[in-house]
């Protein structure tokens, strides 16, 4: 089936700004408070939001093989769970109903006021229920700079790593969406020189810049999902700020792992872009040295070339950039991701999520963490008030902002905007 | 709230066999397919099992604050969702009414006939949609074992394990209930000696003996729970099976921790034994020297003794018993394991499933797991056809069992029983 949603002659009636992220090539999915107070299913394009709820309510959608409330849900999990085919149907016809040439809609008020709507009249809720989140460590830099400031910079990669593309399980619980704040953790920590560990807020909190895809209902217990199938089976994409403690998780994560380190938030941008709208920007993934074994072994190219960065901005300053980097640069690709997770026989459901762990750079501007760029607090960041940053503090808000470039098309996630907030004072709560 | 449904000497107009696991005293809650086809939660008496959805539909619920179709769901999530005292208002109700004094329903035949099945006209099915699962490893002597075995046995406690209850996130998709085959995992294993890693069926699939609890709504995100609240928010306990490949596992988690090596399949058995059940059989937590910081400490009876056991049945052989434990060796309690979980403000939700760990006893008979059992594989284990196991064969089923016992009373979990088929063949699928 042609992807006909991704023809970049198109363009809307709806306005379109010059840079912006949205264009009708786009057509991410999220999910929405509305003005009403219903939540729905919608999409973006421009700076105008589309209730797909309406959209199908009103016949908009016929002809394509929809239950009647597949969009007026709280998560998209069953619209995923349908498969890329009716994702492909109704992308398609959401470009041909926006399309500049057809005025069905554009010139039936009634229609346009039940179903458009400015975005300051919306609230972005978490797009989907996260049955089970993964991350991984797929980017070469990354482990290479970890490895090196806690290991042995001459034996940075431990063994597995060129091998596999090393992951473990997260939390769901704990994703959320852009816009929500987040409190400082507190936990267990070992200060350096101590005999016995501390308990108090963490010092070292970090956000890592990753993105995560979304998967589909993929396979069942036992059954592994092929290589060159893999891709069929994921949704799409989103930006991901992957929180961490760097203290707590340094004492508690030996021998089984992070864990409340990670796990008290990570924060997602709220527009799903699907990886059909990605097409046009794949490129190689890097050259794998060595061969991974046979069930890695990808054809083709199967990375996406994503411009990313991080802001912070502390309160009542100006947003610094901290990082520039690229979803390209990472060693393991998604397909390799999903392969390996499921070479055991794992199931992937609808709305599970893979992070794809730091996506550091080649240069020093390119490090997707704050324990990098500061490299562990030696080399402190300058914000625009003049204030350093060797890690996050009270009040900063972190902003992950990611797009592609290509050919006059460019197609983009937003943002994911998280500000840390002290440590929770439950006294202040019951007040 | 006296929990009535716990009195000693209430007798049921059901039969109850002499060494039942489930006398009036247990009602667990499962969800099981009925006769008819449908799905709905229960209990189980004896030999008897009791829909609760047609109990409530009947009245037999009154006066109770419970939603139309709270027992008519495929999981019990909302269910548990409803807090601690609707659980102790439905317990003692069910204990009423089938108290032999009682022959309100033992005299009416048409509503018996609606709400009463044997066994072998039901199926059990996974009794919660698991959320988030955790797996802690709070047996000492479970790892001071593995400590001893792959590292230094003077120092087989790494320096953190003292201090907190050490765990990690799991997967929660491959979380099946008893009675459902799996297959031996592929994955990439690094063979002793070898230069590169190689791909293949795993050569050493392992059991590990554990129980889980499911907790409640419990916390919002960014707010600890205090210890003192813990057990609250804890529904009840199953036993688990938490399946290892330990090739797989030896070759990945270093430095994320396990993933394949365990995301392959854990086993629960059925029906949720209730907090409040297992209150009689509390008793003393081992002594914990350090002592823990603060946010750890508990006062009172925090352990459960529950003897533990665990058989293998090769194929059309008898089944062996491999291993004596019991709940009560587990140094960290779950008071403690949900306190350290959500000191971070991790949120905990209904649903959710904490896994102990392999629950070693002191004796080399009461380990927890073939790996400790077999030590390595160096002292393989007679089966009752003759054979010998190190690990799991193919098509051996794995057995676990466990009940409490004082005064008379015995209070049990069934048992939780999975077959380890060979790996999977995707041509035998499509035949």
């Amino acid at each position: 089936m042609p992807i006909s949603a991704n023809n970049p002659d198109r363009t809307s009636w709806l306005h379109v700004g010059k840079n912006s992220d949205f264009p009708i090539q786009n057509i991410p999915f999220g999910v929405f408070l509305t003005r009403d107070d219903i939540i729905t299913i919608g999409t973006r394009i421009g700076d105008t939001a589309i209730d797909l709820g309406a959209l199908h309510q009103l016949g908009y959608f016929e002809g394509i093989p929809l239950t009647d409330d597949i969009f007026l849900q709280d998560t998209l999990n069953d619209f995923i769970a349908d498969g890329r085919k009716t994702w492909r149907l109704v992308r398609n016809r959401i470009a041909e109903i926006f399309d500049a040439e057809n005025d069905t809609l554009k010139n039936n008020i009634p229609h346009k006021e039940t179903i458009l709507f400015r975005l300051d009249e919306i609230e972005m809720q978490l797009p989907i229920q996260v049955g089970d989140y993964t991350d991984f460590y797929a980017s070469k830099e990354h482990a290479t700079n970890v490895g090196t400031m806690f290991r042995d910079p001459n034996n940075a990669l431990l063994p597995n790593w060129v091998h596999m593309p090393v992951g473990y399980h997260g939390r769901s619980s704990s994703i959320i969406p852009s816009g929500i704040p987040i409190h400082r953790p507190q936990g267990q920590t070992m200060p350096e020189g101590a005999d016995k560990p501390v308990f108090g807020p963490s010092k070292l909190v970090d956000f890592e810049l990753e993105m995560a895809f979304i998967t589909t209902d993929a396979n069942d217990l036992g059954e592994p999902i092929p290589i060159e199938e893999a891709e069929e089976y994921i949704f799409g994409l989103v930006l991901f700020n992957d929180w961490s403690a760097r203290d707590i998780q340094k004492w508690e994560y030996v021998p089984l792992g992070p864990f409340l380190g990670k796990s008290f938030a990570s924060s997602m941008s709220p527009w799903i872009v699907t990886l059909d709208a990605l097409e046009p920007f794949r490129v190689e993934s890097p050259k794998q040295d060595p061969k991974p074994l046979e069930y890695l072994q990808t054809k083709g190219k199967k990375s996406f070339d994503i411009n990313l960065e991080v802001g912070i901005q502390p309160k009542g300053a100006k947003e610094a950039t901290v990082c520039k980097s690229n979803f390209k640069y990472m060693y393991w690709n998604m397909a390799q991701q999903l392969a390996h997770h499921t070479v055991n026989g794992c199931p992937v459901n609808s709305g599970d999520m893979m992070g794809s762990g730091t996506i550091s750079g080649p240069t020093e501007d390119s490090y997707g963490s704050m324990l990098e760029l500061s490299w562990k607090g030696t080399k402190p960041l300058k914000m625009k008030d003049g204030t350093e940053r060797k890690f996050i503090n009270d009040y900063d808000t972190v902003i992950m902002r990611g797009y592609c470039e290509k050919d006059g098309t460019r197609i983009g996630f937003g943002s994911v905007k998280t500000q840390l907030l002290p440590i929770f004072n439950p006294k202040k709560k019951k007040k």
